[in-house]
């Protein structure tokens, strides 16, 4: 089955028009007609090469949601024009005790990503900025008929990033949370921890967002143009989830926490992090990191944004628009999360 | 009431026999004859001025045990003749969160420790490098019988800083612990961490300890003189216990943990700690700090160590050997724990 698809040749290069082969439906698999794709920071930095080496050419695209077109002969769980959804990952091993347990993240002959990786096989995947793509039956996820298509697909990605941590660090009901950054990622924390009963607060340079964090259920907001802004809020949060790539100023942020907290980075600055030593043992803080999270929590992040009326914001882009849209992603320049209408794709 | 003492008149200075004020009884003051004081890692540093401004003349040791010998009149807990034990705190406000929840290390008006530090009335505090001591009643811990007063000393600080971390990242039954660096903190978390129930794993420069270590309760024992020691050993551990003051290689000691696995530092080395975002992204991997225990937790850790036998491994030494005990500190040749008699002070 050949589907158009934007490619990039090298690193840094610029999208051009391709076309790919997708594979013919194995028993298990699931043909996905492709309406949204949602255009990650991972997917930036990927297209780049600063993530070391990348396959090119090249098809980003890990937030996809669409509608089913095929299925293989053994698949029971979806049938064709289901909702569905696909994230950042597409096989494991599916037997090391992670796989079984649903954190196939943790796979330990390594997870096989949507794109820019190798199946077991040794073909290279490629992702959903394109038409259509087949994926095993287990790592595709049905949409709740409560949340539209394009605000689905950055669930999957994004949503689940901060969902995850939400969840593993909390409870957080009447706990307070603090989001560092209001964008793709950050704005969907500050909706699911508002939603799961924390007091959040949003963190943001400058004050563009205080308006729009409100809108999301943050009840205040700490503008954090220097280290020095921050100084109010020590020892006054039990969590922050740091949703910036870019490289912070850790011992300011270890300071906001209360004794237990616990800062969580999900964003990846390419310097390493650094912090004094007292500014963990003072108090019992903690550091953590956090990566995307297992089928099985996706589904429970689903079915926690259905029954509370969230979604990503997203503006839809045409596949013409996509360097225009890299570029204003890289100024930070999207509320809040680019998602391309993939039927502009070939088109 | 006058009782002799060890000194240091300024930062780096050799001991010197003195004679301490200690205060009048108040209502809620115990006064202890003072039997053992631990020599800790922290009373070399605090010396020598490597933790900021010191308050000189100084009179260290947090590790005290001894009798006591006249209470205050409201003092209820302890009569004459009971065993008792002095840890790293003597007061604190009493009055906030962290202090009603028996957590004072973390008091929002500071808590006031052994030595080096001021006490709320301006008057400077002075450890059990001494004859005697006077404690406020809420910080005296009874010591249960089945605990010599040697090997009891120890267990006021070293023991309470790794029994605390030990609880709060567990429960560690049927998981694998590895406690990096066996001296006066890891011997002990040895000890506990194999009577909570988990495969403990000694990590240690060199061999010499490692039969030691196999009598303490581990199982197994890493040499780790080079980061490439530990390469057999990736993803193995579900909490790392990283007792050491010196800076370690952290991304080689975070490859150690299982996914969702925690890394907790007691050690303070001068240096910050560093590592790669990935790190502890892939594998959801956390970098904690702890610090002490507050009066339950230290109370918990004691009829804990009761139970199940544990003391702290010590060398007795006299008030003359203060400086060549400190040297072989220095050194790291003291298996595990020195302990000054009190009894040899202004003898």
């Amino acid at each position: 089955m050949m589907t158009p698809a934007l490619s990039v040749t090298a690193a840094g290069g610029p999208f051009v028009p391709t076309t790919l082969t997708r594979r013919d439906l194995r028993g298990d698999d699931v043909h996905i007609e492709i309406a949204f794709t949602g255009i990650c920071h991972s997917d930036l930095h990927q297209v780049h090469g600063e993530w070391g080496d990348g396959i090119f050419p090249m098809v980003p695209g890990h937030e996809i949601s669409g509608v089913v077109s095929a299925v293989g002969e053994s698949v029971s769980a979806y049938r064709v024009g289901d909702r569905v959804g696909v994230g950042v990952m597409v096989n494991s091993c599916g037997s090391c005790e992670h796989c079984l347990a649903g954190r196939q993240q943790f796979c330990v002959e390594g997870v096989v990503e949507t794109y820019n990786s190798r199946d077991y096989d040794g073909t290279v995947t490629y992702g959903g900025y394109s038409r259509s793509i087949v994926v095993r039956e287990s790592f595709v996820h049905g949409l709740p008929d409560e949340i539209d298509l394009e605000g689905a697909a950055p669930l999957l990605c994004a949503g689940i990033t901060v969902y995850s941590p939400l969840r593993r660090w909390g409870p957080v009901v009447g706990k307070n949370v603090a989001v560092v950054g209001i964008g793709g990622l950050g704005h969907l924390a500050v909706r699911m921890a508002a939603a799961m009963g924390a007091e959040v607060t949003a963190v943001s340079r400058g004050v563009g967002k205080r308006a729009d964090s409100q809108r999301l259920g943050a009840t205040d907001f700490l503008s954090a143009e220097s280290p020095s802004d921050l100084g109010g809020s020590r020892n006054r949060f039990d969590l922050v989830l740091n949703t910036v790539s870019a490289s912070l100023a850790m011992d300011d942020y270890l300071a906001l926490l209360r004794p237990g907290g616990v800062l969580v980075n999900v964003g990846a600055p390419g310097a390493p992090i650094s912090c004094q030593p007292f500014s963990l043992i003072a108090g019992n803080r903690a550091i953590a990191g956090s990566m995307i999270g297992g089928t099985a929590e996706t589904r429970e992040m689903l079915r926690f944004c259905a029954e509370n009326d969230i979604s990503a914001e997203v503006e839809i882009v045409g596949a013409k628009e996509i360097e225009s849209s890299y570029r204003r992603l890289r100024d930070g320049e999207v509320r809040y999360r680019f998602v391309m209408d993939a039927t502009t794709i070939g088109g």
